[in-house]
């Protein structure tokens, strides 16, 4: 099999924990497509081209993964890159409930998708990336949870505001 | 015992959910009260009247239920009916700490309030009025989760927005 | 509706959980039978009849429940007793999990089983019969726990072991 | 050991459950003081003062414990203080995954920070200061959640609004 | 990428819900290995070849799968079959806690084995082969949770018990 | 306040999580006593005094620490050990509803006892005794989640059994 899969999200911004799934996902499917959601309804601190821009600056040493936008349902995004497999990472008990929600959700709306779920290494178990920007609004130095070009990203976006 | 019991929630709107707990409340109950939350606070997509419509429209069938809308305090709407007993839907671990905090609190703030819990079909364990708004916004028919003339109504109001 | 409802349970000893939730379900039901599970596979502290034995003395003032011995599985027992509703409490998240095991493992046995779920007061919300068993094994004074007549039991039962 | 420890919260309004848990916190630490957290990115009922307030008047009696407010990180915080003692509250287990999130984020950012968590008594397991904003909000007497002088506070409030 | 899997488990016995992974399993990995566990410390209803029997029997439409008796440790039998890969189903709460643990363990014990989660159907999203040897050893016809012939093999073994 | 502190447990045998949380109470408190666990009851791999030998080679340069044995209830040991604080290490969700039982029955059986709990390092949030044992009964290398003394004992005792 010749499998390609996608793993969406919004990476707003990407963190290790993120990075450390990708390589992960890289070891199981031949290519996997990084797909950052682009919808209205979604606040995010990141327009997509930023969000896009710092998951290619911290994952260039990464073989086989295209970043790409999309919008509408994950399900749409997944027949037209011809793949029916969801990658998800699962930290902790209330992403577990979640993540169940959304793959059972999928799985109804289009029998035919898969949600495969990786753990991350537990160093980033308890990495969110809302958290991370709360506290780099806070002031904190965010550089053990995030990629140095990130952090640089976070500071400069959080001075404009 | 003649027992008339509440069912309170948002119903925003009615899903396949709702209706099979619904069923399985009037095997219990001598009447069911389905009692639509109708609070300024709460900002819903459907009005209350739109809601009860719905609700009307997909329960016809079931035999001795009301659909009445209330505002304020549930214990008090449930004084006012002459009713002691709340239903509440279990679906997954989330819910019952929300279901669990709520009844205790009901409890303390009425002692004679009691919360009965019924488990939905595992078909619609998952389902969630929010999930189900979500993915309809992007687009996904979700006439597997809400009766067809629920999905219709949805949709025309999206389209409104 | 008469209904008659069961609540199943190895009571091995009753405690003031056990007895709160009765008292709730009575208010609810017009009938409850206290259905004792003597199954040759739990191992229990008390014998079938001990166990009834110390249910009745502790729930002398509730009216309309009946307490009574069972074999096999709950939902043929419900059958005889022409009830399709069983009762049972939910005290915290890892309960809640194993009930909504047994309860959909029961509706699929048998279509026509509801299982009504109620939340004992929080001031019993973490008594298990295991954990008092054990600390009054080891000494403890557990009459906050159980009603008099109980502690005293268990203190017998212990020295005899 | 001189110990000080810093029980952080937004305190807004403090309840019951924040107030039992200062008496046990001040029964393992030499000094306690109360953070109130005045971030411009929470939006409270009341104001960093109203919140001091209530929590001055209803802790009088309590003694080594001070109440004060702060901006940004609580780690930065609680260097000024010359503490690495947090405190923290665990009521259930949703509060278990947040408070483990933050706990590790706070390490994370500052390995001598230790936070110790401590269990509010059974009474107040259930209590969280938003339900009683919104029962508040909806007519309740929320006097057996909050003292009686907040309660008071929170009906004054509410009828501003 | 030519990709085996392993599906370790007691299969004791195998059920529609494992049956449902390992069908979901093959679209993933181009060949997927059921290993069936053999230690001594586990106590069975069925010994490691009627295990195996039953599988063989009720997955022979399924293609690209092997089922195999495995002792010792899973990192082991997967570094014999050069695979490292794992496949474990998520059902509920209470798994995802101890697959965590186990995912954590294996893969500190060799940091190329990764664990990969699938989840059931929700119709099987509450079996247990647990569950069903009790259900049946009580008398319940089980066949709706496991295939006819296990259902059959199930009441011999209890008979002879 | 000059603090003497209980951390009482199995310890069956010692892990580098039991050894992480030791540490952290130092910090906390002046004096802490590890309380090992010695009741008929528990079937342990190492009996009272190799399992107190192990956690005294293990935790020589952990200053302010006592290692005993105790019999029977932790809240007489406290009590004769003039302590009224238990330490307890908090891992995962299913850790907390235990200890949470623990801790509101202790409470129960004297109002006195606070039980403080703290979090182990990420790095060893996931290990389990049991776990340990298990994966070394089947040849696992167990060296990384216990010192290196620990592990040998590991393996000469199995060797024996």
């Amino acid at each position: 099999m010749s499998q390609l899969a996608i793993y969406p999200g919004s990476f707003d911004p990407v963190t290790y924990g993120h990075i450390d799934l990708i390589k992960r996902a890289t070891r199981i499917f031949d290519e996997v497509v990084v797909a950052v959601v682009n919808n209205a309804a979604n606040e995010t601190l990141f327009n997509a081209d930023e969000r896009v821009a710092m998951l290619q600056e911290t994952t260039q040493d990464i073989k086989n993964i295209h970043i790409e936008v999309f919008q509408g349902l994950i399900i749409d995004f997944a027949k037209k890159k011809k793949s029916n497999m969801l990658i998800r990472g699962l930290r902790m008990i209330s992403d577990f409930e979640y993540e169940f929600q959304m793959a059972l959700t999928n799985r109804r709306l289009d029998e035919h998708i898969e949600t495969v779920f990786l753990m991350p290494s537990e160093r980033y178990s308890f990495l969110s990336s809302t958290l991370i920007k709360e506290a780099a609004s806070l002031g904190a130095d965010v550089s053990s949870f995030v990629p140095e070009i990130v952090a640089k990203r976070i500071q400069e976006k959080l001075q404009v505001i």
